[in-house]
């Protein structure tokens, strides 16, 4: 029996609250309204970032949500006017929407598009500015307009990339997120030339994917930084020519940097969210023309600094979301590419659990002890 | 009688101490060696890092020393070896030397030339590791590799841009520092183009140029924001679209410029060299593409701040050290505009002293009264 039109009731992790464990429950899915998709989640993965907001360290957290935004799945059913997938497709939620017509899709220079993020921003859907997930009657908000740690979800449908039906779901959904900023960072935001040098600050998923991405750019020498020195291996592994850990040395790390380097870095890239790292890697930076970009998502309220002598003499400071890319358009793109074997993506899933694990997974993230863990929810 | 290889007597202002009155005394400039100009100056301008310097407040400042780094002369001798210049010819001081082959100037991407940088920093020229100036037996400081101040001085010759014999050298002579600084910085680094919005803080000559620049790059709003409002007739006069007094409203500027264009201007530039201002610049910017350009020196130890958000939304901050202009090589080319009325100068000259009456020019600096005031040293 069809289940178009219909509400589904299906299970989700539910964020009652800050700082508690997720509840997996039955909750019921609305069907979608005009200018939405509903999608049959297949695999998810977790990122900082929805540890950050169940942490209720991000004041725009709203509670109670159903978290995740990095994921592939199945569209189920479309609403009216929604032509862009259609039941079937294999798609991958986004975030960052891309509507190709307003302002800033507009502009050819941002991929953040500003089409739904008003109502993102509020947990709702646009279409009547409420939510889609009820739970024993009870509205639950969704979040980053994505929500997948749920077996349904919705999304407004300019956040939905469809991409090739033969793609892995259960490996393609870490395009929906960190992979893809890694990556992007080093192509879309820095645009690093064959034989720069370059510094990737934090070894996590996006920091390797920073690696991989300066790699593929040929990049000339590639310095891994990070504390831990447990990381080295593997950014090693993925291509770093150096790794440094700050901890070795009583000076501070640019200085560290900017001797090894000759006077510094072409490029370098903050991917752990911590304001003094920001710092570090801006000045790691060559005089005259390193550019800095900051990945990381830093506690709210904190605040960079910097001399202005630092920019005077020529680096330049700067951010990306979602690497840059313009999502419904890229991440299909970036599909071919992990098909043709061009990008790593089963490399970064280092765990796989049930959504009912859910929590033991965030204990994972939390410890640091994984890339990805994927939550696999059900077959396409 | 020929002074080619001979020492030189002449007068030159001397800044024995740090917030004292400079002191106009005869000294001794010796010939210059292997790779050295000698210059006799006509005429020099007053910029605001003289003043700077003067007041103590810089840590890289050396005393005595004689100030001076934006002016026009003609080449009286030059040292063995050097051929980028003639006795006769006529030159600005550049103090952002360019010698085409050194890491900085090789890379093509900055101006920030690398040669005689270590030297002129300690006040010395490169051959000898001493100063060319004396009074009373007494070493005087070079000051930016220029020393401007003096009827005769000494230059690298990676620091003199050699232009055309019949460009007015007490007019031209602004090239060598605000005017160019200004222009460069919205031709060089912001790169802005036609019907972009530009917001400019500081309605000084630097500020001025920035919006002369603006005009020519036909950008298509350009705002003009200084707490001075005896400021903004000159402003509009040079093509300002909107002047906006911070003073006038509760709201940081920031946000008064974010709603006055929908959402922020495309470039900012800040002229003022204050660090508050340049956090204003860097948010009044538009989310996603929007660009701001330091110029201004901020005090010693002083340090810029914002949240990161800013820039993971998509601004960007960068600064300009002489407009990005490669000195020997645009110098010549921005004389070539001026001579076919494609950019102004004299509107920028308020005030004309003589060497002796320093002093009285530096008053006016400090006092915002004067844009440019100009020392007529001699006749080329
Ligand atoms: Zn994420
Ligand atoms: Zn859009
Ligand atoms: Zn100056
Ligand atoms: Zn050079």
């Amino acid at each position: 029996m069809s289940t178009v039109g219909q509400p589904i009731e299906c299970k989700a992790a539910i964020a009652w609250e800050a700082k508690k464990p997720l509840d997996v429950r039955t909750v019921v899915v609305a069907p979608p309204q005009a200018g939405e998709v509903r999608i049959k989640i297949v695999a998810t993965a977790l990122c900082h970032t929805d540890a950050y907001t169940l942490s209720g360290c991000d004041p725009e957290g709203l509670f109670p949500c159903i978290l995740g935004h990095e994921a592939a799945g199945v569209v189920e059913s479309v609403g009216p006017d929604v032509t862009s997938v259609a039941p079937g497709d294999h798609v991958i939620p986004c975030y960052q929407a891309f509507c190709g017509a307003c302002k800033f899709c507009g502009s050819g220079k941002t991929n953040l598009c500003g089409s739904v993020r008003a109502w993102t921003g509020k947990g709702i859907m646009k279409a009547n500015e409420q939510s889609r997930f009820t739970c024993d009657g009870k509205p639950i908000y969704h979040f980053m307009g994505t929500s997948t740690f749920a077996e349904y979800t919705v999304l407004h449908a300019v956040s939905v990339a469809k991409i090739n039906p033969q793609a892995p779901l259960d490996k393609v959904g870490l395009l929906g997120c960190g992979v893809a900023t890694g990556l992007g960072a080093v192509w879309n935001t820095a645009k690093v030339e064959a034989g720069a040098t370059v510094a990737v600050f934090g070894l996590g998923a996006v920091g390797l994917a920073v690696i991989e991405g300066s790699v593929i750019a040929k990049a000339g020498r590639i310095i891994a930084v990070d504390t831990n020195p447990e990381k080295f291996e593997l950014a090693k592994k993925w291509g770093a020519t150096d790794v440094i850990n700050p901890k070795d040395s009583d000076k501070p790390i640019q200085d560290v940097i900017v001797e090894l380097t000759d006077g510094g870095v072409d490029y370098s890239f903050e991917c752990v969210g911590n304001v003094h790292v920001m710092r570090s890697a801006l000045e790691c930076c060559h005089k005259g023309w390193g550019e800095s970009v900051i990945i990381g998502v830093a506690a709210s309220g904190q605040e960079i600094s910097t001399r202005p002598f630092q920019l005077v003499t020529g680096r330049v400071w700067k951010g990306t979301a979602f690497g840059g890319f313009k999502s419904r358009v890229d991440v299909p793109i970036l599909v071919e590419k992990y098909m043709a074997g061009e990008i790593k993506l089963d490399e970064y899933i280092t765990h796989n659990f049930k959504l009912e694990d859910i929590n033991q997974a965030f204990e994972l993230l939390h410890n640091g002890q994984c890339l990805r863990a994927v939550l696999n929810l059900g077959s396409a």
